[in-house]
């Protein structure tokens, strides 16, 4: 997918589904979730790591485009990239492709916070260096 | 909450939270279709008639602004409205408050379609008059 | 429900349902916990209590018998009593009804533990005699 | 895992952790249907087929004991076996494991049905074949 630096695959579970026949609209955001978790996996040791340092990153919007339906037992890939790292806050993009085909796309917003306060708190240098160099490195940069 | 058609109670379930010991974002989609199942018992006959028309409506987009974290066993209430009905698609709007405080609100843009074939359709005339009566007996209106 | 010490009423959520068309068997679990919450809340000062006094109670075992299928809208009563207090473990039963009809039962096992350590520590007494009185006070006692 | 004939990997998603720091209960029951259906895959032709011949097979029975918290990001994998099919009816058991450790087992029990009744249907001999031929082959049996 063209753009995004990082993609993770997802297969589609039965519980996922909905009586609709098809994925629950819920879904979509454990998958972006999921993405993100893999993306600071790979380029910055983990959210893990956040959180050993005592920050959260919270959720702060989600926004969710559903162009086709999923089905159970889909395979999937959701492509994400980071962006607009600015002070506490940063922006996650997506799409999800099923084949060559864009199923769905969106973004969300986040703000790192204290974990024990959950008060806002700049992104740590660290994670903001990892993520610009990461953003820098991809084809699409 | 002044501009909403309809409301309806939910209260946070232990499995709706995560290890940040707040709700996660998932949840509040889910959240918004309580709403939408809710609005249409009050208004239309249920969503169940929808269905037992051969009509389903999918979800097309979905947007949450998360403004405060909400945690296990708040008592919260999902406000909701209905607007922009034209051919196959409608919006539903939407503000979560807990006592005075407004938590979340976002949106979700539907369409109808034939159960069968999930080709998109229009609106069957009794919902959209069921719709319309509502919105238009708000006291925001 | 005879035997039953106390009740709660859930409604199925289009959420909990699967592309089988009936509630996905997960969803069981959530219901449990809906009703230990409740039952706590009703006897014992509520789960959040038991946090406050720095514990939590583990579930060590779930058990459920899928007797009919459920399904979106349906309204369901979950059952419950809570026995076999010993140490630091304690025991729920479970019945699920709809209107007349049993549509699952079950168990679950659990155990306090200290929220830090995660180690086993005795159900605290103020506890123990709540439940003992509830119990007691059930007009199947 | 002795004993066993099929394994597959989960990794914990965030969202299956709870306001307790752990993995919620009922997501092992998720991770159980998962490993079930690559079983099928693996063996016979996918749980797909088994829809395509207007066949689903419901769950009738859910056990599991939860002997270790398991957490966010961890790695753990899902060993099953299937056995005593009769009639309709047939039984997954179960091993959940993190590196040595065993972090839970139980099972499941099944019945196929006709997809449009729900009524209980003979497991096609197709299926029961290809399991007994899986099974029979399992370095363990």
């Amino acid at each position: 997918m063209d753009g995004f630096t990082f993609s993770t695959p997802v297969r589609v579970r039965f519980a996922d589904t909905d009586a609709q026949g098809i994925v629950h609209n819920s879904a979509y955001l454990v998958w972006y979730e999921i993405a993100r978790v893999e993306y600071l996996r790979e380029f910055a040791g983990g959210y893990q790591a956040l959180r050993e340092h005592g920050i959260e990153a919270l959720v702060l919007e989600s926004f969710c485009r559903y162009r086709v339906p999923t089905r159970f037992d889909d395979d999937l890939v959701v492509h994400c990239r980071c962006l607009g790292l600015r002070g506490a806050r940063f922006r996650y993009e997506y799409a999800i492709t099923r084949g060559d085909e864009l199923v769905a796309d969106g973004h969300t917003e986040h703000a790192c916070v204290d974990a024990r306060t959950m008060h806002p708190t700049r992104v740590p240098a660290w994670l903001a260096e990892a993520i610009a160099a990461a953003e820098a490195a991809s084809p699409s940069a």
